[in-house]
């Protein structure tokens, strides 16, 4: 059996990351998101084990310094991360993975698993960015910005990934990542054989 | 403007090349067949300019002497080949080129043009290749074998290529050629940036 992708899906925030997922995941049913550990409590509506799993500030330090991460970070005093053992062990039952997360964290996942296939998701300008931002309505002038020029710092990121997404049109960019994923599947270099060679067991 | 993709497809003989490259030319109608320059005569219906290009063995090897071809090969006592200057000028264009050869010719490609993105066609089994090879009814159980034998010395050249497609079916084959057409147009290492991204001309 070939084992399953890695793929993580990262970019400036206000980039639409979380809405090309979903539109990813509806295309290709197979693929599973990857969930996080986190030390924040759960919000009305979610649950442990469903759309995080939830764990006390105390198991994850003790995790952390097990060197137990793909990936982690803290993000307004709350903790997220990735358990390396729990994706290495989908990845072995085949399964593909998806992993929604920030440019450090996918820059952590280059490090430790070469293997995983790293997707940059780009606003189609700076001025679609800025209207995104704007448009959650949530923040003024001062703070849209200040999370402009992150993102402008964000996008610098782009060469240290393997592929650029455009988020043009959410269709289209889901589209070309499950391309990805798709050729992905097809490289020799990832042990793709003909069928019957060597013992292969299709 | 981004440069074209030269994408070679090959394989062993009698996997169905022809077959999945007419499909694919419908699935993505902007690649272009590259035409071969050959030495042969023209069959009825043939056109120069159209099928072939059709030249005299003379002209055939002084381009030989000149280096100015990608690739060349000697079949049935007949030259083909393609030139390294018409496939340059295609790329330059934006034009993406797909190339139909033999193994032989697609390892030369290798050799001279580093960001060809080769493609293995293999048979979904030797029995298939067999029933194909057999089902074309112009050869006898000799030859067939002879095919065969021939045919599993091609398949071991696999790994030299960048993806393995398997032909089990034709629309399948396409669509995952396609994609993996679409997935290297997101490659960074082509130098895909960000729209607006340092002086991009987007």
């Amino acid at each position: 059996m070939a084992a399953g992708l890695l793929v993580v899906l990262s970019g400036p925030s206000g980039v639409g990351k979380g809405t090309v997922c979903r539109r990813l995941l509806h295309l290709r049913p197979s693929l599973q998101l990857s969930r996080s550990l986190t030390t924040r409590h759960p919000r009305p509506g979610e649950e442990d084990g469903r759309d995080y799993d939830f764990t006390t500030l105390a198991r994850f330090q003790k995790l952390i310094s097990n060197d137990a991460f793909l990936e982690w970070a803290v993000v307004y005093g709350h903790y997220y991360g990735t358990l390396q053992k729990t994706v290495e062990e989908s990845l072995a039952r085949g399964t593909d993975l998806l992993l929604e997360i920030d440019i450090q964290g996918a820059l952590q996942v280059r490090r430790r698993l070469a293997e995983a296939v790293l997707i940059f998701l780009a606003p189609p300008s700076m001025e679609a960015l800025r209207t995104r931002i704007a448009g959650r309505g949530t923040e003024d002038a001062l703070h849209i910005n200040r999370r402009l020029q992150e993102a402008q710092h964000e996008l610098a990121a782009y060469h240290l990934y393997d592929y650029l997404v455009v988020n043009d049109r959410v269709e289209d960019a889901a589209a070309s990542i499950s391309a990805i994923i798709e050729a992905e599947k097809c490289k020799v270099s990832r042990g793709v054989r003909p069928p019957g060679w060597g013992g292969d067991e299709r």
